[in-house]
């Protein structure tokens, strides 16, 4: 067997000594003499598993005591329904469009109440932030939603540009959760969908803070409702099992490797060298996003000569070099870098990458 | 690794063979390289995956072509808000409550809409199917819902009292799908969470008529709208790969047996066999279900002295037979005893439950 450098957007890459460790746990969990996904999510072999996983993740993110962590289904996409349907609460809300996936948590949640655009830069391409100047904040909103990284246009919202705006704070964090610290206190509401840095598809992650919980009417779905899913311990009905048990085994993955201040480290590394490599291509390769807020996790670039795609794709693969190919709505190639995909495989890209423009500039 | 006969009621046992090959599978599929847990949801080695699965199930349930089938997320529990979300349009429905599962149905449906219940068998403490001069049909009614097998109470609808009334028959079939032949064009949408008959918890299969899509409207999150999930075969956003991937595992073991007429038989002869060693205890062990509708997966039981439950619990346990306990609502045991559990698991769990009568009898 010969494990591929997987560059895959989602579903994505996850660490080899994770999926070592379930494959040998598959049929017999800590001598339990059945799978994690044969065991009843009430007993108490998988209520240990939920509850360790909850702790990792609080410890490693540092998530005070007055959030809530749910295991949920369904997806970022179902969130962009879920938030309003909790949070709107009959008053409107501010979406800051800086990409593919907050423009559809827009539209998604126009779906669901009155919510307004306070700022795009789709004009631009989306591949910038939008000034302080562009920013038309409504100030009785009931929350503020932000897509921290864009998986498709490649946009990471720094740190520090979370300001404290006055409205509780959304925050879609599916691509670039736990690849460095986050100040939660900043955030009334952050998720993740699982398959980019946590887990296998078909969990989320919503971590919220508990005065925004018990706002929803009583019309919606039960299980969309935060206040009785928190209740419930995420288990009103049978949260995915499987998915937390390997989300809880990425955690301690991510603990064993120092946590994100170190994880921090290594992406900003990865994230360097790949960069360098297309900027000092002179011009064979290119990414257009503004150097400020370029993402460390979804690296889009475009090769000078469209007519070589093909070869780079074709030759990049038989490297063990995957998945590279960009997102349909923009073309060219993206590299995506989660915590999963090791310096070593950023390198092996990058080498692949500087050979190939050598041979065809 | 010894493993353990499982008799939980889901997340429940998986066949050993399947969970043998997704072990061999874990780290490359195919030689991809990788876990399906890590592929592309849209790359040409998942989609065959998902073709596949649905190929296989459309198979073995005999599945006519005019109904698509969807791979979704959320659970059963989701269904009960999402089926009147999508099939009430300003009309009422009717719902049958045999047990706690359409009891529960019913009650999600009345956040959602105008539903009432057509009959209800709750006074006699959920042990019989309502008689044909008990259920109050509405001929207006958007569909009529049923649960054709209640896993807490034990109680499952023989094909044969399957009528048409008129209106689109709903059925959650979750904990007994794909146990017998189901004639399948009898129903407008069939619903079951996974953990049961199919695979891990967090994967939700719905089976509906084509007639029955596009009904749902414009407020309604997209991922919750059945006609938006079928125009784009069940991805408009990320599904659950890893549970798609082991229920095709499943469908093929399945296959593999000789099909559903092939596993009804052994079905037949597990319930029979179980049911024989409580009827012939001598009033030690009890099932207060009519014989006409007792369910051939899940088979709840009491001992005449409750004094002894926690000494059969522990004994079982002892002896391999894991997960016995019954539902906190009904008390007592409860053996579930799905398609992954083998006639051998039954025959070592009837041969404790004779041993243990003889010792306490």
């Amino acid at each position: 067997m010969s494990r591929i450098w997987n560059f895959s957007a989602g579903p994505a890459a996850l660490p080899e000594e994770v999926l070592r460790q379930a494959q040998e746990e598959l049929l017999d969990w800590h001598g339990a003499g059945c799978s994690v996904m044969e065991m009843s999510h009430r007993g108490k072999e998988f209520m240990s598993i939920l509850d360790q996983a909850e702790a990792d993740l609080r410890e490693l993110m540092g998530i005070p005591a007055n959030y809530k962590v749910l295991f949920l289904q369904g997806g970022a996409t179902q969130q962009f329904a879920q938030i309003p349907m909790n949070l709107l609460a009959g008053r409107s809300a501010d979406y800051i469009v800086t990409g593919s996936w907050s423009k559809k948590a827009l539209k998604e949640a126009q779906r669901i109440g009155d919510v307004r655009c306070a700022a795009t830069t789709e004009s631009s391409g989306f591949n910038r932030l939008p000034t302080a100047e562009e920013i038309k904040l409504d100030p009785f909103a009931a929350y503020l939603h932000v897509c921290t990284n864009e998986t498709i246009h490649g946009i990471e919202i720094p740190a520090q540009r979370i300001a404290d705006t006055g409205v509780p704070l959304v925050a879609d964090m599916s691509s670039h959760i736990l690849s460095r610290p986050v100040p939660v206190e900043k955030f009334g509401l952050i998720y993740a969908g699982a398959q980019k840095n946590i887990g296998p598809s078909g969990l989320t992650l919503v971590i919220i803070r508990d005065d925004l919980l018990g706002m929803a009417p009583l019309t919606i779905p039960s299980v969309m409702d935060y206040a009785v899913m928190a209740e419930n311990g995420s288990m009103l009905n049978t949260p995915p099992t499987y998915g937390i048990y390997m989300a809880g085994l990425v955690f301690q993955w991510l603990k064993k490797q120092g946590g994100l201040a170190v994880i921090d480290a290594v992406n900003a590394e990865k994230a360097r060298i790949l960069y360098e490599a297309i900027d000092q291509s002179a011009g064979f390769y290119h990414n257009p996003v503004d150097p400020d807020c370029r993402s460390r996790m979804n690296v889009p670039f475009t090769l000078a000569q469209p007519e070589l795609d093909a070869a780079f794709l074709d030759e990049s693969k038989a490297a063990g070099l995957v998945s590279l190919k960009g997102h349909k709505s923009v073309g060219g190639m993206r590299a995506s870098i989660y915590n999963a995909v090791p310096l070593a495989g950023v390198q092996a890209l990058v080498d692949f990458m500087n050979d190939f423009a050598k041979r065809n500039g």
